[in-house]
């Protein structure tokens, strides 16, 4: 095992390598910008290192400033987390080539699947479902022509890139108009698929060695999306069997098989909610910030199975091994505004308690003090509650969340309550328009009741 | 299920209380006294009421006020927690005589095991193991005469009355001389005891509903204790094998079944290092402080089976049913100064910041701005560290306290920091003298490498 690792990212996740490594007994090293000098992942690191501007051009996502802090701090491995740079083919290579250990998959491996055009054909060849598709769409009259083939509705995708960008459901030709009044598709950029009207997103956790071993450790169902955006995860699905759980895995294992996949990964597919069929969407060559809830149910510590597999560890178990414990939550806190079109709201955070207590598990970037940096990411914690069951999960979720007391910044913390409080959501009634369909005009939850003996004093109301 | 539940206390149990309360869809009163208006749990319960002034026997141990309480705010059924009124059978008496359910054992189970004289008469009766102890003293002439007769060394206890008040071991006839200046044997109120040289505090949580059927939850190890209060607990212990753990569960049951227990509760057991054999002391009847290691390992929420077994549900498993996985540590965060003999350093806390992410648990009733009083306990949180093996969650807790961050009065962090890296504490060495015989002259643990670029901000100085 190597002694020193570089965290080539910042907030919750960089937190989240930190504690693994101290796990582990491997030293860290935190990279910041200018305005992550207090950060806490720069307070939680062993070393910490300037890399630049707040402007992530020119810090997190500056390779070669990286690459001078892993030297100068002779560390012997480096860590992307998730977005900046950790779905980047060129970084990876860039960090082998210099002589570190890179966590994460292949650099042939992450190029593959992010080119969704080719992921698709590979995929394909692997036998693995796919909605219908067309090929890159190389201008105007071939985006009617290939919808009209395709026939409506369809969704226009980006060939390359992921997290939600740029994706237009089209249901008709006036639709496709307005879309491609919005994107330039003359560079064979985008591809139309079929849309599948109602859908769950259900994507299958992996977890492979370098020697050849792969395992599922089973879904996580990621349908509460805002604009492509996901906010509440769960894990297992409330839609699946665990002969579909065995199914979804099985066909998540032969996809990354099919790309030699190593160190661990996601296979998103869509669910078609009439037939149960799944429908390969894409891989992410990442940890995902959704990572913990299947943490919680499988009791296997991912960040830290990144480190040892890329350490050069083989899995020790097998797929039977692999064993769902409850039900599990996640809610991702974001600074952002739902009572205003969830505008980013950055600020400084002045009071700041976490939810506490069992079956809560809480992974953070901010601690009182710290500014909300409008730089980067709005994600500023994830709250995770554990169940017995679905029902007994969003009973610990919503206590927890009462507890939540932020103030300085606006959350989605109301956003949230409100979720958990609709019947639809408790009763698993959801797909991936949940939000838009029953979240849009809904009132704001009642306040939590207040103590009027505590309520009215400075303390409360400054503190609180 | 009843729809209001009374909390009898404060601190960290009345918040572990109002969670299990919320995830049971139960509402919560809280009572507090005078200074306690700002408290935790004054701030997250649905109710909260004043019932006196800061001195516990005007506030917490005032039982009129307390019932006047439950009354006031049609509270149907009290929780008393620990310590306070929790093993007083005449409050007991009073709530169930006042129409209130009362969260714990029976009275007349609280009283015969608070008698420490009755209970060993009565366990002795039911066939447990007991070191060999005297009738209750008369004065100090039979004390040196019982003292001789049972043989040094002894040790000399209080025949009611718990939480480590007032015991003295006894080596020769000089300590006993010594002993008797301190405390007055002419009440009949001590005994003696053969005192065992090397030994283990083994204790055992039970589990028992209203219909006969009991349950343990396998053992707790507290051997680490100072001035007979525990510090540091963890489960399984590493001095049972498994067959060891089915004999003093099967005890531990046994024991509680001679008393007609019901409701969760503790038998506690000496274990002699050198024979491996278990000695009865006594039953707690009532959670215990260390009660979320027993919860971490097992699945099994005692607060939330508390209230459940006193609103009559009964055991939905059997012995076979409680598995046990993996190994939790707790570590007590008080408000002492480890390096001025502990003593208890109540203040105005400024900064705090709890650890998080995954396999730690906190169980605190404080928060940034709140006052640490004088006036009560100084336990302000628990840190609870889930491993898959006992190495893992010492290194859990390791990061995990390192983590922690509070500021504006001392705490306990830094002891167990060096507990926890203790070469005799991680290889299991351990036994009731642990700390006398390994924490009293070692060094400071150094502190932990401080990131320079951080470090001398005035941000950090004043929030970390």
């Amino acid at each position: 095992m190597f002694k020193r690792l570089l965290i080539a990212n910042r907030g919750e996740i960089a937190v989240r390598i930190i504690r693994a490594c101290q796990e582990l007994g491997i030293e860290t090293v935190a990279v910041y910008s200018d305005v992550d000098e207090h950060a806490l992942h720069v307070q939680l690191a062993d070393y910490a290192y300037h890399i630049g501007p707040a402007d992530a051009a020119q810090s997190y996502l500056n390779m070669e400033a990286i690459l001078a802090a892993a030297t100068a701090t002779k560390a012997e491995a480096i860590h992307p987390g998730y977005g900046f740079l950790s779905e980047n083919a060129d970084f990876a290579d860039l960090v082998t080539n210099s002589g570190f250990i890179w966590v994460g998959p292949r650099s042939e491996t992450i190029r593959k699947v992010g080119n969704k055009d080719a992921a698709r054909a590979a995929m394909k060849a692997a036998g693995l479902p796919m909605t219908k598709g067309t090929n890159p769409i190389k201008n105007n009259e071939e985006a009617y022509q290939f919808a009209e083939e395709l026939g409506y509705p369809v969704i226009l995708k980006p060939v390359s890139g992921g997290g939600g960008k740029s994706m237009f459901v089209i249901n008709t030709r006036q639709d496709l108009e307005t879309a491609l009044h919005k994107v330039d598709v003359t560079k064979a950029a985008f591809y139309f698929e079929n849309y599948i009207s109602q859908s769950r997103h259900i994507e299958v956790q992996i977890m492979a060695d370098n020697f050849g071993n792969i395992l599922h450790l089973g879904e996580r169902e990621c349908s509460l999306q805002r604009r492509n955006q996901k906010i509440l995860e769960e894990a297992p699905s409330s839609a699946l069997t665990s002969e579909m759980r065995h199914k979804v895995g099985a066909l998540a294992i032969r996809a990354a098989k099919s790309v030699h996949y190593t160190n661990v990964g996601t296979v998103e597919f869509l669910m078609d909610v009439k037939s149960g069929k799944f429908y390969f969407m894409e891989i992410n060559p990442r940890i995902q910030v959704e990572h913990a809830i299947t943490e919680t149910i499988t009791g296997i510590d991912l960040v830290r199975r990144q480190i040892r597999i890329a350490a050069g560890e083989p899995l020790n178990k097998r797929q039977e091994d692999i064993q769902y414990l409850g039900h599990a939550i996640e809610c991702r806190i974001n600074a952002e505004d739902p009572e205003n079109h969830f505008l980013p709201a950055p600020g400084q955070i002045e009071f700041y308690h976490e939810p506490g207590g069992p079956r809560v598990r809480i992974d953070s970037g901010v601690c009182a003090g710290l500014a909300v940096e409008p730089y980067y990411d709005s994600m500023i914690a994830k709250v995770i509650a554990h169940g017995r069951t679905r029902g007994d999960a969003i009973k610990i979720m919503i206590r927890a969340l009462n507890e939540f007391r932020i103030t300085g910044i606006k959350t989605t913390i109301p956003f949230h309550q409100r979720v958990l409080s609709n019947p639809h959501f408790c009763t698993g009634d959801i797909d991936t328009q949940f939000v838009y369909k029953h979240m849009s005009s809904c009132e704001p939850v009642k306040p939590k009741k207040l103590n009027p003996r505590a309520a009215d004093t400075s303390l409360v109301n400054s503190a609180w």
